[in-house]
């Protein structure tokens, strides 16, 4: 089946304290939708402007990355720039012009209105429902989130909530958005704000997955020794995850299913952080994400698999 | 096989943002030997002034735990008092009196020389070493430490570390000790000072296991709502651990036995901190012990275990 990606499709200039790279392409679209392309179809949707790449056209579409819903406007393509600290775990935004992306308004090609899993990756909350409002019964709803839009949005959000089957968001956005401490509160919490599953995303300590009832899931994060770049893991989590589910489900969507897909999900992220923007994804193989699957499965078992 | 438990046994004063009791048993011989006890038996190292209740060694004597090696001394037993911050993530200590603590020279008894396991609880590494050289080649010796060792006592510390098989010590203590951000890249400069094994917890994060070459155990923790006492936990992770070890090793300390043992040690734990001082752990049955393990691999494992 099919994944229907909207996002931002960005240009990035990204500064660590070892290296500055410019021009570079970002956006939580771009990461997430050629992240979910390892497992299944794409349908991207997002707005880009007149200078922006050719060639970023032709990789998509080798990569079973349908681009009818990419607009191509007159204008700059979107343009974020931001410095991480020496531990790369905060980062600060120098600069952003929105550029094309001030007034794009997402508008879903016919074929896509009929897609099974939507991947509503990190972009305004009222843009995220703009999208599923023109879908017809999606099958399941995956929406990312982030700090700015608890913080500037949050009725927005409160009201997309409720049209979402699994919301992914950070540690620090969940205790922010319930006011709890505890993050096993904070994800209970946030189910009862609508979606019947919450992932939380713990950086480099893995993830968390609540499910219905007392469905609950820890996973680790891979024991990378060297990060290069942060930028676009959190993206690339939702989008490895959401393409994992819609390459693999059968009836419902099982807990069972699901913690998979956030294995995979984490092993796409763990993959894009060994280098700059999209660099790692874009030559990564199958054999590659299956033999770091089996090391988290190695990493965290403690009986013996048959 | 026995553990021999070193550390210090304490009466705490602790107070959390909703409550404070006083006169608790605590001290981190206290809670590592009664963990350690429902796996083995425990031979106990400590001292305690005379003011010191004669039902905790009724109590222990019950359980296990052998106290020929706690020595009753003229004068108070050392007390602690520490504060929780509302999140209960850090705490500062409000008072510390040594009392017979401040010359406390541990002397094994002759029957304690031969003990297999050792746990050198958390108290001053010279203390530590100082147990080790009365042992006659123990088969694996686990240590746990502090931050205040690593900023008083890193000579002391650094010479330990030549003879411990397993260290314990919490992630900002692993980053302080190596000045390496990455807990990665930490553990396994930490195995370089002499452990072959280390053991880094995270608390609400669970633990990381670092062994020989690239073998590695990501451990998350159990998903407890309410947590009243942390007091204790890291001593009783250490305890279960080393009390689980001593009773299921066989040929070798093999990294899957140790996997499992983080698992207990984190089981202990996450009932420690369910009330004040050791009460929970008093209280505790082998059955809520089989329980709560079974949920850590029903949280942890993603692929369906035979």
């Amino acid at each position: 089946m099919s994944v229907l990606v909207v996002g931002s499709i960005a240009i990035d200039t990204v500064k660590t304290p070892v290296e500055e790279h410019s021009d570079l392409l970002g956006g939580s679209a771009s990461y997430a939708a050629l992240a979910a392309s390892f497992f299944s179809p794409v349908r991207l949707v997002g707005v880009v402007g007149d200078d922006f790449p050719k060639s970023e056209f032709d990789f998509w579409r080798s990569r079973k990355i349908d681009t009818e819903g990419v607009q191509q406007v007159n204008g700059k393509t979107f343009r974020w720039s931001g410095e991480y600290s020496w531990d790369l775990n905060t980062r600060e935004t120098r600069s952003i012009d929105l550029n094309v992306f001030e007034d794009f308004k997402p508008v879903l090609p016919k074929a896509y209105r009929h897609t099974d899993f939507v991947l509503l990756a990190n972009i305004a909350p009222s843009l995220q429902r703009h999208v599923l409002e023109q879908m017809e019964r999606p099958r399941f709803v995956v929406a990312d989130t982030m700090d700015l839009w608890i913080e500037t949005a949050r009725s927005d959000l409160d009201e997309l909530l409720r049209r979402v089957d699994l919301l992914i968001l950070n540690d620090s956005e969940a205790r922010e958005m319930t006011k709890e401490t505890s993050l096993i509160k904070a994800g209970r919490r946030i189910q009862k704000m609508g979606p019947a599953h919450v992932a939380i995303k713990k950086g480099e300590h893995g993830a968390l997955l609540f499910g219905q009832g007392d469905q609950f899931f820890s996973c680790g994060a891979y024991p990378l020794e060297d990060i290069h770049d942060p930028t676009g893991a959190g993206d690339t989590f939702a989008g490895g995850l959401a393409g994992y589910l819609a390459a693999h489900v059968k009836q419902n969507v099982t807990f069972e299913l699901l913690r998979k897909a956030v294995i995979y999900g984490s092993v796409l992220a763990s993959f894009c952080v060994e280098a700059f923007s999209l660099e790692r994804l874009r030559k990564l193989t199958q054999d590659e994400i299956a033999d770091r699957y089996q090391m988290f499965k190695m990493m965290s078992q403690f009986e013996v698999l048959a």
